[in-house]
């Protein structure tokens, strides 16, 4: 079980090496929504993504013996960067399973922060194997992207220092929500601050496993999720679905077109890059407004890795 | 003749309506062109560019009398959003001059505002003639987009902020060329604090006005420009070029290609949104390598007014 002094003694660990990422605000989007959003810009962490924190803090806590073994994970997103950079921090060997069509800019990126690549075929059973022949090689250590206590304390750290730095009591706070740690992390720092603080999940209805978790009280995989919002494709898992049960008030859905109109909102406005899976806050914003007229919310933009060569420049 | 004084007085005067814009890093620029880069954001100022700073400057010291009558200005870009919304804060009629093939974004952002646009024949001799017009009728007063003291001194505190943040001596600060009023502003500022910075405008070489007339030591309007740099088709005006000349160290040159890949850069490490214009300066870094290595550097992103209808969303 995770507490809310797990995350104190996280940030304590992590705070040295990360970003205390800015936290902005923009009139003309508040104008239009009839509510007061604080955004957490965890698009401008470390790695471009909030995956560094709990990252960071995983491979901090592994022992001297443990270091030397290495850690392994298996992943093509921003956990496999974050594990890379973390794992080169502390001087630890990080095995990253990859499929073999992974795009060339996440292979680039890995490799830039040091990671050891292993290519497999891309399906989760050879995934898994592959990271399994890792472990027994090397004695590495499995560092699961969010089912992970010391990875969720560590996503955790970001609700905190949010908290501190809006300076005044929030209505709601709301997270992405793909496999959870996000989400367990943040639900546990607020409580912990404002019981009376909500705090939702926000998921796209193209992959809306946590909802249906959520609502049904047991875990329903994520089956064939078709969604642009590629981060959050992945299903709860125990750890992550039992601290949302208890902790998180609602699971909020949004539709593809309400993930790219709030894409292009948040570029416009606060003119900061984020991924699709970062908008999906906002995106529950313009699905749901009325839950949100005259609140003050804050919102965690998650991270801001897109390709930006599919962009066209005029 | 403009002095530090003056946009010191100008920062008191407009500093409550204006966001201190932050300052970003990365290192993984750094690494890359082996220098230590601080940007100073100003895409992330009010309407999206520093050109709010020089209109609500001018705004704020026309008498009351003045006010009354209103200002006008003939423009299509950053200028006329920022005139629109300086003078609605000071309760001013703001009448703007828009050619009428001006993109639906722009005329829709100046409404927003609260300017009252006049449509002309997209030629100047057309947009300054209306313009004419309405300084006859009602008398109100012609703001200059960088002609003009008032508007100089205003840019003049985005330096001023700037060297208040990085809190360190910088061996250059470069800001983007087109008419010339944020390049005088900034040079005032940074000669006023340390005479040893050396201060450069950064121009594309498809509207090279700045250089050409830099070197001739006078005027050379630009005549028929074909870059991406929407915001710096502009020639330098009779006060920003005898500020420039006296001084501003250097013009440096970039190209096309720079621009774009500089814009790359910029949204992929530092999440942000630039506009072309905001790009040039570090697209001068990566044209002129050696005259950067080991310095510390501030660059200036003079603006974020992008048209994101133009992306391709994967």
């Amino acid at each position: 079980m995770i507490i809310y002094e797990d995350i104190c003694q996280a940030h304590k660990r992590i705070n040295d090496y990360i970003h205390r990422t800015p936290v902005f605000k923009s009139t003309r989007i508040n104008e239009r929504f009839g509510c007061s959003i604080w955004f957490k810009c965890e698009n401008m962490q470390k790695v471009g993504a909030f995956k560094f924190r709990g990252a960071l803090n995983a491979v901090s806590m592994l022992s001297v013996f443990e270091r030397q073994r290495g850690v392994v994970t298996h992943s093509s997103g921003n956990h496999a960067q974050a594990l890379s950079l973390a794992a080169k921090i502390f001087n630890v060997p990080a095995f990253i399973v990859m499929p073999n069509n992974a795009p060339q800019v996440k292979i680039d990126a890995v490799k830039e922060y040091g990671g050891i690549i292993t290519f497999c075929e891309p399906v989760l059973e050879q995934r898994e194997l592959s990271a399994q022949i890792l472990i027994e090689k090397h004695g590495a250590n499995f560092i699961h992207p969010y089912d992970n206590e010391n990875i969720i304390a560590g996503q955790g750290t970001c609700a905190k220092e949010f908290l501190e730095q809006v300076d005044q009591n929030l209505d709601v706070v709301m997270t992405p929500v793909g496999g959870g740690g996000l989400l367990s992390g943040t639900a546990i720092s607020v409580k912990a601050n404002n019981k009376a603080t909500l705090v939702y999940g926000a998921e796209p209805q193209m992959a809306d496993d946590a909802y249906k978790s959520f609502y049904s009280g047991k875990i329903i995989p994520q089956t064939n999720p078709q969604t642009i919002a590629d981060g959050l494709l992945t299903s709860l898992g125990d750890i992550t679905f039992d601290v949302i049960k208890h902790n998180v008030d609602d699971i909020l859905l949004c539709s593809e077109k309400s993930i790219i109109m709030a894409m292009k909102i948040i570029f416009q406005n606060l003119k900061i890059v984020v991924e699709p899976s970062a908008a999906v806050g906002l995106a529950c914003v313009i699905d749901n407004p009325e839950r949100f007229r005259n609140q003050k919310v804050g919102i965690i933009l998650s991270g801001g890795n897109i390709d930006v060569s599919s962009f066209g420049w005029r």
